[in-house]
């Protein structure tokens, strides 16, 4: 695997899957595969989990971690040709990014979108660029588009707590107050299509995401028929991705915060949510305090997912 | 050793004193120890000495370190039930904290009092939280009312240059231009109170500390008094403890700054201050420049009992 | 190798350039030296390609490694004695330093000059505090008047890339939006004059560089003639010199811009810049961009620089 950004990167899902949970059996057995490595974390956007679960990640494989922290707006990279840089702009992407390059074995990269543009953000400018200019492989902490080692660590989750075969996983919009963008929903989308669960979509009309994402999902706009003998329900506000309205909030409609009432129509589901989560906007306490929430185990398989990957990765440079 | 917060938690003082000193002739005789385990600092508030001199315990026992800054404020965790979460406070601490347990062994946190509720502060609520809710081993790198590392250093250094059994400890107030904590001087207190040294406060009225703290310590309104025959000066400024005036500045008085004066009428005491210190307002040039300025010293022996008490904690989990 | 600020701290250099090409073999066979010990990087001013290499430098020797970042006049310290320190001031420098060498066993400093006056730049008083106070060996990480781990840097490059024994290195002042500091071009004049290079800097009248580091150099006012048969050009902005200027931007000509008409009358020269470099201010898209440049190299130099410097520190502390 040479960069990982969206899940045909990871090869095939079930031998993945079996990876991971003959890691999480004992995540230090490949402490020597990461000597004399070097992970440089590069972070555009703020980050807790991700930070943290990619660092330990990177230590149970024995790596050295340079952590970079470009505070949005800070670092101002000129990206045309023949532009005189006599302005705000100290440096050109086609010098800063080999450079990165130069002092480490992999790249992890984070870069919201950023909502101005729906092509540019579609395009995932940022990881593009690290990934054609940077002279090493490069992975997705989190770009504008998709969130794939949150989608993986999800996936591992609900196979680990999965009682059939073939589960319903019912991912709902829910309310928030500013616009989220749509790399966790179009992540996950993509994950569960790869999978042979039964995946429905439900959202209020006029939040549809891209149709790349919602693949053959079943997309149903009335939640409560949405979550009936659901076996997981995986919440997430996002703002919209309509080219008239893109990255706006068109709704704070708290019917759909997922309470008692909602699922009290599943079949005993589990509540998924990648955190941080806003209480009775997104999930109400009584449900995400419920012994059905298994959001803290979702968050812990942040560690294998990234441990995972990084292996991978790893095993490629030789 | 499962969580660290006060003097009562290291067990027996006389062995950990033991443990201490075997150390530091050997700072990496335990390198193996904390191999494939990893601490996370938490600073909700800035940090010089804790931050370097924790780190570096925690290299000499072979830990992995992962370092969060939090400044303080930026971080708004939700506390409450019950509260729709639609304003600035993103998540609430009842995931965030369980979160950060998942990616390490070990929580050391920095939380300072803040002055604006002395419940708040006296019931550690931060520090509590973590302890609650981590599902991990926590110490204290300062919290709203103890900092044990210090107190702890201290002791090793007052062993190291005591030239009687029972040397005469003081600990002064002195004037600062600024209201703060009384972490350092209820701690250093606490400590003193389970050896057998004869110990003295001395303050201007008005500044008297927590009667659980001062416990049998001799109590001196009179600095020249206090200071006769005194083996140890510690100096220290603190806010004020005193319901109605909690947290207030009562007194800039330099008749209380440690000068020549004062120091003459002690047994030739060394002179302690847990640093950063403003001099000519907690202690004189003259004094802290002297030989019998044990103050570097005294901030070196912060890795010595970080290391000890890492390496106790470390014991603990195996 | 007590300290490195200068190039004459490196002792014999075509022995340390000698080490450099055998460590750029193999970039990890000193990874026991480090074991145990621990470095300080401290800046007090921001650093992309400085910290990452060196950081990584230190990784290949097996060193610990502790990052504390100081923000220019955040972290303000007193460095007068008898000052009654009740302002905006919480630390003595007398204090502050010998504890942060309390618990690392290196020291690196990166501290710009403050063009604010002349003569408190090029007396280097920072670092030269961290030298004098710190009990620890200090190397620069770019000092107020010199950055010899990049001059290093540049060395190693023309050393691989030089295909005469003498060739004609060519040091030319360039525009830039804002006056610079003079480390980088004093630092780089200091390096060349200690090699049999013809070394020639050109610049715009009113930019001459201090007597000390332009050494026996050729100053040529006329870019053009001093461009002729070049085997190297090294473009750099900086700042006027001269005592009634100091500081100051005197030229933004865009005439100086090195451009596909100057590089047309070298012998075919190489382009080099520290980084990093405005675009069609310092050098147009044409001479970066084209097989000649050889930036990216220079840069990734830095890491074999830094670990020959660390590597001959480490051997000194044994």
């Amino acid at each position: 695997m040479k960069n990982f950004t969206c899940v045909q990167d990871l090869g095939d899902i079930q031998s993945a899957l079996k990876e991971a949970f003959e890691i999480k059996k004992d995540r230090f057995q490949y402490a020597e595969l990461g000597k004399n490595k070097t992970l440089m974390m590069i972070f555009f956007n703020s980050s807790l989990r991700t930070r943290l679960s990619t660092q330990k990640a990177a230590l149970n494989l024995g790596m050295n971690v340079i952590v970079l922290d470009i505070a949005q707006g800070a670092w101002k990279l000129e990206t045309e040709r023949g532009v005189i840089m006599d302005g705000d702009k100290p440096e050109h992407l086609l010098e800063a990014i080999p450079v990165m390059g130069c002092y480490c074995d992999i790249i992890g990269v984070r870069s919201f979108a950023r909502f101005e543009n729906r092509d540019d953000d579609y395009n995932e400018v940022i990881i593009n660029q690290f990934i054609q200019h940077s002279g090493r492989p490069v992975f997705s902490m989190e770009a504008a588009t998709r969130h794939p080692l949150q989608s993986f660590a999800d996936l591992i989750t609900i196979e680990e707590y999965k009682k059939t075969a073939r589960p319903k996983v019912v991912m709902t919009w829910a309310p928030h107050p500013r616009p989220l963008p749509q790399a966790v929903p179009n992540s996950f989308a993509e994950w569960m299509n790869v999978t042979d669960y039964e995946f429905v979509i439900t959202h209020p009309e006029g939040y549809e995401l891209a149709p790349e994402f919602v693949g053959n999902a079943r997309v149903e706009y009335d939640q409560m028929e949405a979550f009936k003998d659901a076996d997981f329900i995986y919440a997430k506000s996002w703002g919209s991705y309509a080219a008239d309205t893109y990255g706006q909030v068109l709704s704070k409609d708290r019917n759909w915060t997922v309470g008692e009432k909602q699922m009290a129509v599943t079949n005993n589901a589990y509540f998924m949510h990648c955190l941080p989560v806003r209480r009775n906007m997104i999930v109400a306490d009584e449900v995400i305090e419920s012994p059905q929430s298994i959001v803290i185990q979702e968050a812990a398989n942040r560690e294998i997912s990234a441990t995972v990957v990084l292996k991978k990765m790893l095993e490629s440079l030789k």
